[in-house]
């Protein structure tokens, strides 16, 4: 193999929703793509649509510059990437973790690569497997700039928008953990909401078109609040925590009544709550971001 | 007072900023429109804009056929309502209650209302302040559907879209907690993250962007899902409860690592692990709403 081609040469490790995505959009871009999953039989279907399928995580490394993992998270990713055999081949190559996981994963990883020669990025990857390919995608990355600029050209194959959040490695990770803790608080309180609704006689088809209404609304008032949180001023005007914590209660009083555990508003309460106690009753509601640290 | 002006007079109890808004679209669309608030002061700014100022509320209720309640809960509505003068003089003429509360409030203030001859509605305002007499409004309406439509005109100088849910008088505030339900748990998941972000050293300018991607994810999910949950089916395809336990604990460990206070995102995870406790790892998210109950 030229260095050329193997400058040119993708590697997917991990063969799950998410990388047989990856593969599929960089064999769509004509990229030579080596692909090797951990349990076998997974890379059936990029190896149909012509990917080069490796026998060894040593030997999927070994057939290109740059390595993309994407694997259930960053224990799996170790179990793949700290092995000696794994190790050594990868001296002088690139990974790009797309693997999901914490910040202090992602710097341990970081310090990992630099101990052994390996160049490294990591990043995040935050809309699902159906936009890989298609200008919906959504890619975080973050570490050293240069490295970034130089495999970007292989990256945007994957499509969508991607962007360097800065050299600090472990910043895809704390992007993606607060973005995922918006989606997923927002769709435990849909879950939620449907439970309630039902146990009134309200259908989630019923409710679903007033639920896409508060979902539009979502928007625009977490870019008037960002403003707040950062300038450390938040107007109540209208809408101040007290009337928040009666609407809670509310919602815990309706949702315990039919038998429905409501520990996820009960805390969310309390919060707001504790905020309410430290005199900011007539603030607005971000101000509770204030007050879920350590005083 | 002739009785053709008393019926197309409207008289508002309540003057807090909803209150006060509803007063003025009454106002700005040429209606004769009484006002009263139980602590004074409150009658300034709708007096300067031609509404009547009543010194009591018997006296604003003598006023009109209509009477709009919209104060901060239901205890301050009994509190209003079920005086002795207050429940005389409204025999006869029609309640409509805009006060958020829970749905088993709003039937008792119905049977209360048939006991005393009061022809009564409920209903819900799911959109700020600032929306009232706009077409941005959103206004949930239930109870008798004749009295509904012999009101419709009046309530619909309020601006934006007015539905009538049904007849039982306990759905508009059913819909009104289902859907707070969702906004204050989206909220609380917004501050969090915001939280998070600030100990990663990203400023909530910096997060805004994406967290505006994410929240319009929202809506087409919140649709997608309605129809499993009607349906008792919960693809996880591309994304299994497993996945989403495997994020929601990667938040909470770097929540808890930055001594932020997780019970949100815990709570959420408890609900999440108990259904797939019951062996739906491989469904989607919104099986969840399924395990919520009691059992």
């Amino acid at each position: 193999m030229s260095t050329n081609t193997e400058q040119s040469a993708v590697t997917v490790l991990g063969l799950g929703p998410m990388g047989r995505s990856l593969a599929g959009a960089f064999l769509d871009a004509g990229m030579r793509t080596t692909v090797w999953n951990r349990t076998p039989g997974k890379d059936r279907e990029p190896a149909a649509r012509g990917a080069v399928s490796a026998r060894s995580a040593e030997e999927a490394v070994s057939a290109s510059g740059l390595i993309v993992v994407c694997v259930v998270n960053y224990d799996a990713s170790d179990a793949i990437l700290r092995r000696e055999a794994v190790t050594a081949a990868l001296k002088g190559r690139t990974v790009v973790n797309l693997t999901a996981d914490t910040p202090e994963r992602a710097r341990d990883t970081s310090k990992w690569a630099a101990e052994h020669g390996i160049r490294y990025l990591d990043g995040a990857i935050m809309t699902p497997t159906t936009t890989i390919g298609t200008p919906a995608g959504v890619f975080l990355h973050s570490g050293p700039k240069d490295l970034y600029l130089e495999h970007r050209p292989v990256l945007e194959a994957l499509g969508g928008t991607h962007t360097h959040l800065g050299e600090d490695i472990g910043r895809a990770a704390a992007y993606d953990i607060a973005l995922l803790d918006i989606f997923w608080t927002a769709m435990a309180g849909y879950a939620h909401a449907l439970a309630v609704a039902r146990a009134e006689g309200i259908s989630a088809r019923e409710l679903a078109p007033f639920a896409k209404g508060i979902g539009a609304i979502l928007p625009p008032l977490f870019e008037e609040t960002a403003e707040e949180m950062d300038q450390g001023t938040f107007s109540g005007e209208g809408n101040p925590l007290t009337s928040a914590v009666s609407s809670m209660a509310h919602i815990v009083h309706t949702s315990e009544a039919h038998g429905i555990d409501a520990g996820v508003m009960r805390a969310a309460e309390g919060q707001a709550r504790r905020a309410i106690g430290r005199g900011h009753g007539a603030d607005g509601f971000i101000r509770i971001a204030e007050f879920l640290g350590r005083r």
